[in-house]
């Protein structure tokens, strides 16, 4: 009899050449390439490309890519329905999740394929924009084949052109979160695929799984707890005080990274030069955030993740505090097709077992003899 | 550094006190009770009671509970929506993902708890049957309360009181099928759940891998190659002929039971009662299959498993085919649940690892030297 291993830990459920997270160096690589390198030369595009093909494109093989993803900006009539029929006060979350299986039903189950993964990847942001803005009563904008990923999604929100460092930023943030090994969405959608089951079954999981706060965080209480904080010089006691009443500092502590995670980085470096207001307050509470949670529990690597400064790069960016969770679902879209498509490529049912802790046999009494 | 299992086979994953496959001896307990003793004495309703609150309902429990499931069977404007929107050749399973995702979507994230779970488990039947109707043209019907849960559910499809011994037939069915250890759908709603997500993304996702034929099987199939089979007489003919190019037996093997299914069996003296004629050629079917199994594979146990059978209870019912698969949701829906609870009530992220097998570190390439 085997043992019983709580949340699965150290135990390895897939080999994958698609990412490896080296948590105790702080390195992240996508098919072998350093995250930071990515992060500065490739674009979304190309990084989706990368993952889902294994390869970085060619110039002839990113012009084709480019177009499929431009095609892919579409929805069925179904989603659109969904979309409009949905309260205008639904989580953003719920009506990802929505829109992405109702935009996969089909009259037969498909076995996913890479042409798949394109349209999904593409389509994802056309649903959140549009979801926004019939929540905001205005009517749902035509995509532009000629913008990139980044630069369209964020043109669907109010029908302007962004600022080329504003769709770039955009465009690094969704490259830095693509993939990042065996996290519990990747792993739904890994254990669907198993069972021969389509690609929007898996989508529909792994989003589902990002829903939950313990995997997919909530990047926009960062913003709320830097608001309550108000000002760098009253940081230090903000925190000191908010400890006393238990109140989790939002945007630290990571499983993996046992020291700077790479992403975080990235993203801080970004802040820094995109959102001076928010980095002057956010540097000051990290230092102080950091120091703190080291005096509490010195043993324990109490890293800043990757939420904390890609906070400020969304809000740069000009994105809703309630879509930036759904912004990390526009990235890891990649990932998780990816991951789908390794699946089934050399599949095999994941069906762990269960260890039986319950009564022992009986023999169930008739309703009138129970009371 | 631990090493990979592929599948997870062998792994436990969780401890549970719901259900216990016991595979060597053909055996399945739902809380201690032998699922035989439910099947005979129990109604649907006191085993979902039974899994999602750890007990048999008492009189009055059981009047609440069924008050409760009464109350449930109704759908969100957004959920009739989505299925008067999608296509009306959609895969049910499709359908059910996307009506469960919409029924469940919220303005904010809510912990899962046992009053949803009724809410859930009651309105699946109703979102399967407005769907069939209204691809057939017709509008939906109103629930009659004072009906059971699977009496209500065969209402649904023609307005007509469904005859006694098939609600019964029915029921019993539900009750065969609620749960069954940790399998692929039901590990997928617990990863999900234990991200702390909600329980329409556990749902939603557990739906999408029994869309999987890995898991939830292709029971209508079973009645399609009966009728490729014709008589009796041909039954051993067809099987040998069909043998040669390779053709899969459908409604055997199983990965658990070493003996006959004890599901099974019970669903085979229901086909045998309800069904004549399809069992007159499938039990005739079923001694020549096993036998060319066993012939051409002495080591393994080739039993019967539990599609074969019911899909004649199923037909006797009066499902359509396309139907089969969605009416084990209908069932497996108060497992899942069940097991979302039971994760949640002692939660911890089911997070495994990955092994990259991947290309080692190297440079990206800017794209004028990638050709």
């Amino acid at each position: 009899m085997t043992q019983f291993v709580p949340g699965l830990e150290g135990i390895v459920a897939a080999q994958t050449s698609i990412s490896m997270v080296d948590g105790q160096n702080g390195r992240l690589l996508y098919r072998g390439y350093v995250i930071a390198d990515l992060a500065e030369r490739m674009s979304f595009e190309e990084v989706a490309h990368l993952l889902i093909f294994g390869e970085l494109p060619t110039r002839a093989q990113l012009r084709d890519f480019s177009a499929r993803m431009a095609k892919g900006r579409r929805l069925s009539p179904a989603a659109e329905a969904v979309l409009d029929a949905l309260p205008a006060d639904t989580d953003p979350m719920d009506v990802l999740r929505s829109a992405i299986s109702v935009q996969g039903s089909s009259p037969h189950l498909r076995k996913p394929d890479a042409e798949q993964a394109v349209a999904y990847a593409a389509a994802v942001p056309v649903m959140l924009a549009r979801f926004h803005r019939r929540r905001r009563g205005l009517p749902g904008l035509e995509s532009r084949p000629e913008l990139s990923h980044a630069a369209n999604y964020l043109y669907l929100f109010d029908g302007k052109e962004p600022k080329p460092e504003l769709a770039r930023a955009l465009d690094t943030y969704l490259v830095l979160l693509a993939d990042h090994g065996m996290n519990a969405s990747t792993f739904t959608a890994r254990v669907i695929a198993s069972t021969d089951s389509d690609l929007a079954s898996s989508l529909t999981g792994a989003l589902g799984a990002l829903r939950g706060p313990a995997h997919g965080g909530a990047p926009g209480l960062v913003l709320d707890q830097l608001e309550l904080i108000q000002t760098p010089a009253g940081a230090e006691r903000w925190l000191r005080e908010a400890r006393t009443r238990k109140v989790r500092f939002m945007g630290f502590g990571h499983r993996v990274y046992r020291t700077y995670d790479p992403r975080a980085r990235i993203f801080k470096e970004m802040a820094r030069r995109l959102n001076p207001k928010f980095y002057a307050l956010a540097s000051e509470v990290e230092e102080h955030a950091l120091r703190i949670l080291e005096e509490e529990h010195p043993e324990r690597p109490n890293a800043t993740n990757v939420e904390f400064y890609s906070a400020g790069v969304l809000q740069a960016v000009g994105l809703p505090r309630d879509l930036f969770t759904p912004t990390f679902a526009v990235a890891r879209v990649a990932g998780w097709c990816a991951h789908v498509l390794e699946q089934v490529g050399h599949n095999r049912l994941i069906r762990p077992q269960s260890e039986y802790v319950g009564p022992p046999a009986r023999s169930p009494k008739p309703i009138e003899q129970r009371g």
